[in-house]
């Protein structure tokens, strides 16, 4: 880790994350992958469980959903740095821009992703679960179970601008990009 | 990354993450510090964002929840890699293991840390947030609106052996080991 001298935070963190498993769904393109695993609840995908980490998926199943915390950069992306402003897949038609940090757009400072996934059947080697919103091949960096005292706010809360567009079920950033 | 010979899935990921922030809290101790933030709602932090990312704040503001997606790991830790199967701190009395991934304990394959805070006042600079259950210092990976569409699931669903126990508000691990 590096520090600047006037503080003890670190510029960033050098490290090595395991890959506890691989997600595996029938999409290979950006352009037609559903946008949100909340947005297409319907199809089905799986992760395969790496050897080394099947002991610890002992009690999931007894979760109806979990969190999938995924590493959404692809190597071979020529892309360079996140942008700090995006135009969101669901802004494309307005052209709008955001900062990062109020979306959830993939191309992030640290690309992880955050998926809701319902849990159809888990194993010690495999997880069926529903709501796809990832491509196949896509590594698995942790796993936690959906705990709603945990996870759920109180009331309707405000979502920001998303609040104020029309979201439709498995929409993918390739229409979107259509007028 | 490594690849093993049969598959093109990664061993681990060799990464460097920008740290976006640091979080400001009263606490300084593990086993003193609230175990979720949805436990210890009425207790307040600071975010500071670092200066390069300021500028991926803006909208943020309009929304009353988000995602703190933290680095959980201490380097003076002098624990080992985390047990794949572990006592939570909510069933401390019971003595009770789980496979990690049906827990939201600390100790992970990758300690990435998921909270969810309520927004109380976003500035490029800052966020004072509602929520607390990290220590001061910890370093910030990422933050992500909370939106409702995509992160409530629909009904009432299973939280496995969640449900099967008393969660008391502002519990801390240290209190969870007393009998």
């Amino acid at each position: 880790m590096s520090r600047p001298g006037d503080s003890m935070t670190p510029l960033e963190l050098a490290l090595r994350l395991p890959v506890i498993g691989v997600v595996r769904t029938s999409h290979h393109e950006l352009e037609t992958t559903p946008i949100q695993a909340g947005l297409n609840r319907a199809e089905h995908g799986t992760i395969e469980i790496a050897e080394p980490y099947r002991h610890g998926m002992d009690g999931l199943g007894s979760f109806d959903y979990a969190w999938l915390l995924s590493w959404l950069h692809r190597p071979r992306d020529p892309e360079g740095p996140a942008p700090l402003r995006q135009v969101p897949f669901l802004l494309r038609r307005q052209q709008r821009q955001m900062g990062i940090f109020a979306t959830r757009t993939p191309r992030r400072v640290n690309p992880i992703g955050l998926s809701l996934i319902q849990l159809l059947e888990v194993t010690s080697h495999a997880v069926e679960f529903a709501g796809v919103d990832l491509m196949d091949g896509t590594p698995v960096i942790d796993l936690k179970p959906y705990v709603t005292r945990f996870d759920q706010p109180p009331g309707k809360p405000r979502c920001g601008w998303y609040d104020e567009i029309t979201i439709t079920d498995g929409t993918t950033p390739g229409q979107l990009a259509q007028p």
